[in-house]
């Protein structure tokens, strides 16, 4: 083990672009701890420079390799990528890679390119909170563009694809029904697009599907002062990416220093802002509430008051 | 429209087993509404006589087409079956049955069975805390058995689906490793584990897989005073529900005034307890802190604090 480094001091290597420190500073946002708290506000005053790119997509649409791709293309262009990954089911997981992800390993090894999996589980508010600290800790850490990967159920998931930049909504054919509803939801936070795996034949039912919902303007997703575009790329052929970074660009220009751009800022920040204080709130309740919670658990299961009252009861006691 | 009835007479109405007043109570539930408190008050205190079983599993897994086979043979022992199911990918959602379930809209037509989607949005605690409410109203209602059913992926879903007597994780052959990969948060909640799909020629090496995890102990889910089961079901060939259902009631005596189940009702009655105090916490929250929010998250927006500091000052003003 190394030794204890002061967060003040990670901030400083970080800023320097070193690999380590900004790995150590996302473990104490992810960790909560309060030591950091100082030195993530330090961070946030001097971040805000990165592009950051929302991805969110069902489990099985391929995010994971269409990202891989992406940022690919992104270094070919210069750019420094940052990975944050919330998704159980990311092949980045635990620090290893899956096999299969040939792409994947070339990346990890590239120092262009830092690849990050946060926890899913914890307090309510706190997944939101940590993966928008370590997006600011990649973008002091020079990082140009940052991607949040997310499955796409779940609320906090969607909502944090969402407090992006530029959010790209990922369909891929023939999932079948039972998994293409719960895009419902995901939809309309698109500003891109993409259905992945166009080399299958099924691919097209589903680009004319979406493009015929963005004509029609289904679920009241159309955007004012941007026109959703619908793109097919295939990670397999590597086809359509040259497409998607150009678009992605252009998304970029129309939120930078833009009326629209600032409403965006708006909500990121509301959102944020949200977030972090349920967190707090949460947080707080939970160590205050702890003594108190033993005996009017057992009071609810001899069903001696019912679920509401005792817990008006508790949390009173918890604010005392 | 109908005319509103007070939730008081609804309870009543319920308990008579009156389809329309179980509906919009448990309308009232999830809508949160404060008058509906004393009467969910009342429900509560009469509630507890129906077996409750949790039922999650990927989306893709089949989980809503072995509930709709799974009910059929519980109904014909008699058993009256209410289903919750929290999954934005029911084919329940809306009212509307997806046309090939041909299983569901059967079910749909029988008095003795009960479907009702919930919704998954909403303030952070709030679905686990209606479809508890729901659970009880169905309880109350004459149900014996009801079934939550939850998609696998998001932590509340995962913790809704434990907050039962018994827990059911269906697992699909072949459904690929990003899939499975979601459920290993999953595994170890099972108290029965169920493959689905057992028509399929691959389903053999899921149940090895399994049957092998389960021997091993791996994960730790190894529980005591109960011995995990891992049956194979076919839905297509409506093979395997009869083990399934003796397995079941199996578990049903291992926790019926055992002291196996009275931890099990001591941990439901925490979580519900936890998850009610949460919804009232960030309900009162969002009210209090209102008026605050927009000058906050323009101060964020211009850097002017971190957001930890600035929800800090958000929490405060809302508590005063």
């Amino acid at each position: 083990m190394s030794r204890y480094v002061p967060a003040v001091e990670l901030v400083e290597r970080a800023m320097r672009g070193e690999i380590a420190a900004i790995g150590r500073l996302i473990s104490r946002a992810e960790a909560n701890v309060s030591e950091a708290r100082e030195a993530l506000a330090a961070i946030y005053r001097r971040a805000g420079r990165a592009h950051v790119i929302g991805l969110t997509g069902v489990p099985g649409s391929g995010k994971s390799t269409m990202v891989a791709t992406l940022t690919q293309r992104l270094r070919d262009k210069g750019s420094k990528v940052g990975i944050v990954a919330v998704d159980p089911s990311s092949p980045y997981s635990g620090g290893s890679i899956l096999g299969d992800r040939i792409r994947m390993s070339d990346l990890a090894n590239d120092p262009g390119v830092f690849i990050r999996s946060m926890a899913t589980r914890g307090e309510m508010g706190g997944m939101a909170r940590a993966t928008l600290d370590a997006v600011d800790i990649l973008d002091i850490g020079g990082f140009d563009t940052i991607i949040i990967e997310t499955v796409g159920v779940g609320q906090d998931e969607v909502e944090i694809a969402k407090a992006s930049h530029t959010t790209i909504v990922v369909s891929a054919p023939g999932l079948g029904d039972e998994i293409q509803a719960i895009k419902a939801g995901m939809l309309e936070i698109a500003d891109i697009h993409v259905v992945s795996k166009c080399d299958r034949s099924d691919a097209n039912r589903t680009l004319t599907d979406l493009r015929q919902m963005m004509t029609l303007g289904v679920n009241g997703h159309v955007k004012p002062d941007w026109q959703v575009p619908v793109l097919g790329v295939s990670s397999y052929n590597s086809e359509g990416f040259d497409d998607l970074v150009g678009v992605i660009e252009r998304h970029r220009m129309a939120v930078l220093h833009t009326e629209l751009g600032r409403k965006r800022q708006l909500s990121i920040a509301n959102f944020r802002l949200q977030k972090t204080a349920e967190n707090l709130l949460i947080e707080r309740f939970l160590k205050t509430s702890a003594s108190f919670v033993p005996s009017i658990a057992d009071r609810l299961l001899r069903r001696e008051g019912d679920p509401y009252a005792l817990a008006s009861e508790l949390v009173a006691a918890s604010l005392n």
